[in-house]
């Protein structure tokens, strides 16, 4: 690639150089809609077709040797007419730097094209800024076994910071699907499989990346994608890209609400939409689902984005249009704004005009709402970050224990026989054992414990092969096996860490680089390794990291006690140490069935009670742990359900509510859970659905009351003639501990 | 129960003794729509719902030692108003014993009801009519592997035959739905995954059984019922009884076409509603499925009968229903005509008349379609059997010949390393072992082959204990199979019967009858009896007798020869020494993808493109075996594949020709098969289908050139507004041996 260097000129210049009389899109006190108007007609509809493509910083975005910006001539060439994003600029260096060389290339940006439009600098957030030199928090299916909105709100909060300040502006996240099938490489992106918890967790990361939309123009803030809509979580056998086969009832009732609500409630700025189909249509050239669904029903005015390459793939992949043109049309009527990345189908634009004129309007609308993004982003009047602040604030110590107490509120307790847990502080040696240890794990556990306790560490064996371009399982031999056995047996205890690593769950993007899983055991010898392991008699504490839901049916039957702590912050193994020690009570509870077997597929809690009717010969029936599961040092007790009214009606409220103490010996935290069944339908109904929880912490003997609100809208669903309806009839209701343990009561919907 | 013995008089009499002046219904001579509107106002509110009622035999309907009717007092009570019909009355007797009792059941119900109405006898016949004494054929999915739907007309053609000899008058059978997932415990029952193939099937099943159609009046064949409307076979996670989720656009162009051709080719008499929902709606609770699409828009004038309880079961168990009435209701108004066993559903509707009148309306309309059911059938003017036929024409000669023909053209042959297979008739021993062998095994090798071979046959253990309630997995020792080994060390060449035996694939219908699974590999101790065999050296044939799809990657590995059986005909053994030493070629085709992994599912070969664009972590890609696959005894070439125009259009058709010719020693049958694959669609397309196929015999250097026509009505689907649309575009047609080898070409249509 041939690069220019740029030379960066004082800040304070650039806006004043380009201020013309008449320029009415460049004053700010005016309103967002007059500046759009103003602006739009003074593009060539070449500069237009540039606000609706994002490139990505590695085609030419680097900083040289001094930290000065260098542009390819690709770039360069690109600028020129403007542009509506650039993804990812300056990942790989400090914050610091990224905020100097960002303010230097939207500099260049704003000059470099005649209306002095800036750019959307663009990132991915799902577990912190996916950037160096930013928190690393823990995945959005660790921080959903939290059960603690609020907590996530807070995390994005520092995210949606930490972006700004290294020049970002949009992050392409959060996703927003539930995510059902374990084959899956991506479910550890998401928030589980329920459709409430997910809702609750979309929205909290939403208003907390955009500081409560705020944020957005305040320039502290960046705005939110929330994607990929819609039912990209389904895909057919877990694997990306596939088709999606689902109901339009289920459609309604299960896969929108979480969009809806980061519509709706969180007001995210953008949407991006599904690689796959679903139900036969191309989602990046689905009209009703991007226009009639998203904007005519729920009122969304922001921009909708590409998934990489999506417009394109129409042609190529999803073979759905006869030309790179058509693709581009497909994409456009449907709804998409932004194309990403993909050179063959939105640069098509131009000619296409030129041959139907009627084509501009739909680029205009597109247009209009890249530029809204950019005035609500308050780009046009401050585009560039204040460097001042950047040291002091990103990765700060704040920052940090806030990504350990997530981590400490989402490690999950799955078993705990006779008290194996936690672990005293005394004389005695731990080993730390298995595939999945990291090289710091030994300290992190001595920083937290002190030297009381004597610490040996050893992997022993890897699970893949991770140098060649498939990943492949590495076989293990005895000897590597008994090196850990022999360490185990002169040590008093043993955590074993078993999992993933990370070639075995990951994103399928393309050919080679596999990602999805056609089985859900751990895999190589892990099992065959804690099984040596047990039969020494020491107490084996297994902890768990993955990335997708493993049936752990051999961890579960011989560990003493398990910790399950998917995919954990950067401060994650000492957390764990922190659990482990009792320094705190884990309370994380399972955002996911887990299935005794890959062949129980589908399975969540909250499927239709006929699907949990019958079980299959040679298989216990049931989950390995349901949906809500999650042990603890404490011991909760539930009674006292009561409902406020045997009643409800359309226009009235219930309340629900339940004692629950602590009648253990160590201070804890519990999510009391809220489900709700309705009895009979219309319609075949889930077998309980979670309609609320809250995260209550009682010291030894203490007891909380916990109360919930039923409202009208909550029972609703879509009926026969799919519209949402409400239904007379009896509710059972369940306050519990997990989805399979609580007490219940009943109520009627009067009409 | 209360029994009392029916005196059987002289049958010449009764039509007679019921005659009266002005019973226009009894006049053969007027048309069936003038004789049912004569006859259904006669009847009373509660003789109306009688005929909308079935029960089971097993109420009360037998024979003593004399061979004279005993029917049970409940029985005699429900027998007052008349009838709709009887399940399986006299199942476990001989046909002419059968025949007998069932004329004097027949007797006894219309000299027993105010208007002489006959009653319809009703079996099933997926495999041969499911009563004592009858021809076993093999299973329908045996069947679809032969790809040769005139053979499963002659099947369908005696079954109807043998079963109006034993005085039945309808079966509920065949199964219409395709099953695409190997959990389901039923798919055995059906015609395997693809839609084409299944309605081939179906369409000639239905002839068949009908005598096409004018088999019903001359008094020769039964009336079908084809089942079960709509997506049975799609049960989540293969489960039975649970929820369906499927696209519309999925259930229009792969569910439909087999019920549709049911309807409108084959005239089906009957059709039985699903258990299930389909889509959060109750099939036996759905008009839009039951009156729209299949009255409204196919022109359906038969009669809907529930499946087994399952117009109550919309209380009690789909819980869609707030009571028996409710339920009763829904049933009615979505169009099921017959409540086949339930005691508490259509038994309310006279006491609902009562309370809303209007509703007899509905009642009218079922009765009238049972009325005209049983006049189509003769039963008013010839109810009965004329038994002198009976033994001379159920289950001859013919009959079991042509059970064996049918075996011999659906035997698949998988592998066939270095010509295995076949083997010769010489001086040698065979062992014939495994947990699958028959005790009737070895006797029927001895009987095609002769004694120039001796054959040496032990089961040495079994897969299941078949005593207790839920079957269990027997363990196995390592001395069951050390004493097979000893065998095969003595033996020239070992035949392995693998497999499943009947506990292990079967119809799960209450809770503990299970029969669905979440393993499709080959249970318990069969792979280690295969690889110590192996390893002795001989060669190796598996014989696999299943009723599930097995995903066999160790047999498919380790075998020197397979041969996929599935579920023969009553001389399976004696057909599959006819195919092992060479008798007959092999000519059978996979109706099903066999998967390498249960983690594959779904995976159909026709599948979306996009679908099969990714593969697993850790995972070959690909299926174990494609559908269509299937080897032979002749070599078979491929090749001058011309396309007759390059261009289709709307109203032309074109014909795409190949020649095949056997290259090999031994004559042998091939099916040639036509794929079509629409290039690009406004809708994702599946990858291909299967649009024709041809089972030809060759001589050994013989060629014959194959022709396909294909019209513009084959190249239709389910456009983006939901209607079935015909696109201007390229299409890739494929003709070959299997759905992954063949020679290609190309056309266009053009409008």
């Amino acid at each position: 690639m041939k690069y220019t260097i740029i030379f960066f000129l004082s800040l304070l210049t650039i806006g004043l150089s380009a201020q013309k009389k008449n320029m009415l899109y460049k004053d700010a006190s005016l309103s967002i809609e007059e500046r759009v108007e103003d602006l739009l007609p003074r593009l060539s509809l070449e500069e237009k077709v540039a606000q609706m493509r994002i490139f990505h910083a590695n085609i030419g975005v680097e900083s040289d040797k001094k930290g000065r910006l260098k542009l390819s001539d690709r770039v360069i060439e690109k600028l020129k007419l403007g542009i509506a994003g650039i993804k990812n600029p300056g990942e790989h260096i400090s914050p610091l730097a990224a905020a100097k060389l960002n303010n230097e290339l939207q500099k260049y940006i704003i000059e470099n094209n005649r209306w002095g439009i800036p750019a959307l600098f663009v990132t991915e957030s799902y577990n912190g800024v996916d950037a160096e030199g930013c928190t690393k928090f823990g995945r959005p299916i660790t921080s959903a076994a939290s059960f603690n909105p609020e907590l996530v709100n807070r995390i994005w909060d520092v995210v949606g910071i930490e972006a700004r300040l290294r020049g970002m502006h949009m992050c392409h996240s959060p996703e927003a699907d539930i995510v059902r099938d374990p084959r899956f490489g991506r479910m550890s992106e998401a928030f589980g499989e329920d459709t409430y918890l997910t809702t609750q967790m979309v929205v909290n990361a939403i208003k907390g990346v955009q500081g409560d939309y705020t944020g957005l123009g305040a320039g502290t803030h960046i705005g939110a994608v929330a994607k990929h809509f819609a039912g990209y979580g389904q895909v057919l056998g877990g694997s990306n890209f596939a088709a999606v086969e689902i109901s339009p009832r289920t459609l309604i009732d299960d896969i929108y609400p979480p969009f809806e609500a980061a519509v709706k409630e969180a007001r995210t700025l953008g949407i991006m939409a599904s690689h796959g189909d679903l139900n036969g249509v191309a989602s990046h050239g689905n009209p009703e689902l991007l226009t009639g669904v998203l904007r005519d029903q729920w009122g969304f005015d922001g921009y909708v984005v590409s998934d990489s390459n999506d417009i394109a793939r129409l042609y190529y992949f999803m073979k759905v249009a006869e030309s790179p043109e058509a693709a581009a049309l497909l994409g456009l009527v449907a709804g998409i704004d932004i194309d990403l990345y993909a050179e063959d189908s939105y640069a098509y634009l131009p000619e296409m005009v030129k041959k139907d004129p009627s084509i501009e309007k739909m680029i205009d609308r597109s247009v209009r709402r890249v530029l809204r993004t950019k005035m609500i982003l308050g780009l046009f009047d401050n585009p560039y970050v204040d460097i001042k602040k950047v040291e002091k604030t990103v990765r700060s110590k704040a920052s940090l224990a806030l990504a350990q107490e997530a981590d400490l509120e989402s490690i999950i307790l799955l078993k705990n026989e006779a008290n194996t847990l936690p672990l005293k502080k005394e004389k005695q040696q731990i080993a730390l054992l298995g595939p999945i240890l990291n090289e710091t794990t030994k300290a992190a556990f001595e920083s937290v414990v002190g030297d009381q306790v004597t610490f040996v560490a050893a992997q022993g064996f890897e699970l893949t092969d991770q140098n060649k371009g498939v990943p492949k399982l590495l076989p293990t031999g005895p000897e590597q096996l008994n090196k850990l056995v022999d360490i185990a047996k002169a040590s008093d205890a043993v955590v074993l860490f078993l999992g993933g690593d990370e070639f075995t769950s990951k994103e399928a993007y393309f050919n080679n680089a596999l990602g999805d899983r056609a089985t859900i055991e751990p895999v190589g010898a892990q099992d065959e390794l804690l099984t040596k392991i047990k039969a020494l008699g020491k107490p084996v504490i297994v902890v768990l990291k993955h990335r997708r839901t493993l049936s752990i049916n051999t961890i579960s039957e011989q560990a003493d006690a398990i910790l399950d702590a998917w995919d954990l912050s950067e401060l994650g193994d000492t957390s764990l140490a922190k659990i482990i020690f009792g320094e705190v009570s884990p309370s994380g509870k399972s955002p996911v069935t887990v299935p005794r077997s890959i062949g129980q597929l589908p399975f969540h809690y909250s499927m239709k009670e006929i699907n949990n009717k019958k079980g299959y010969l040679f298989l216990e029936d049931g989950p390995l742990y349901p949906f809500g599961y999650g042990l603890s040092y404490g011991t909760f007790e539930y009674k006292n359900l009561k409902i406020s009214d045997s009643t409800i009606t359309p226009t009235s409220e219930i309340t629900v509510s339940v004692d629950v103490s602590n009648t253990g010996k160590m201070k804890a935290k519990e999510v009391v859970q809220l489900y709700v069944k309705d009895n009979i339908g219309s319609v075949t109904r889930p077998d309980k659905e979670l309609k609320g929880f809250e995260k209550i912490e009682l010291a030894p003997g203490e007891s909380k009351t916990v109360s919930f609100t039923i409202n009208p809208k909550m029972l609703e669903f879509t009926g026969l003639t799919m519209e949402k309806i409400l239904e007379t009839g009896d509710y059972t209701v369940m306050v519990g501990t997990s989805s399979q343990e609580g007490v219940t009561g009943k109520f009627r919907l009067e009409k």
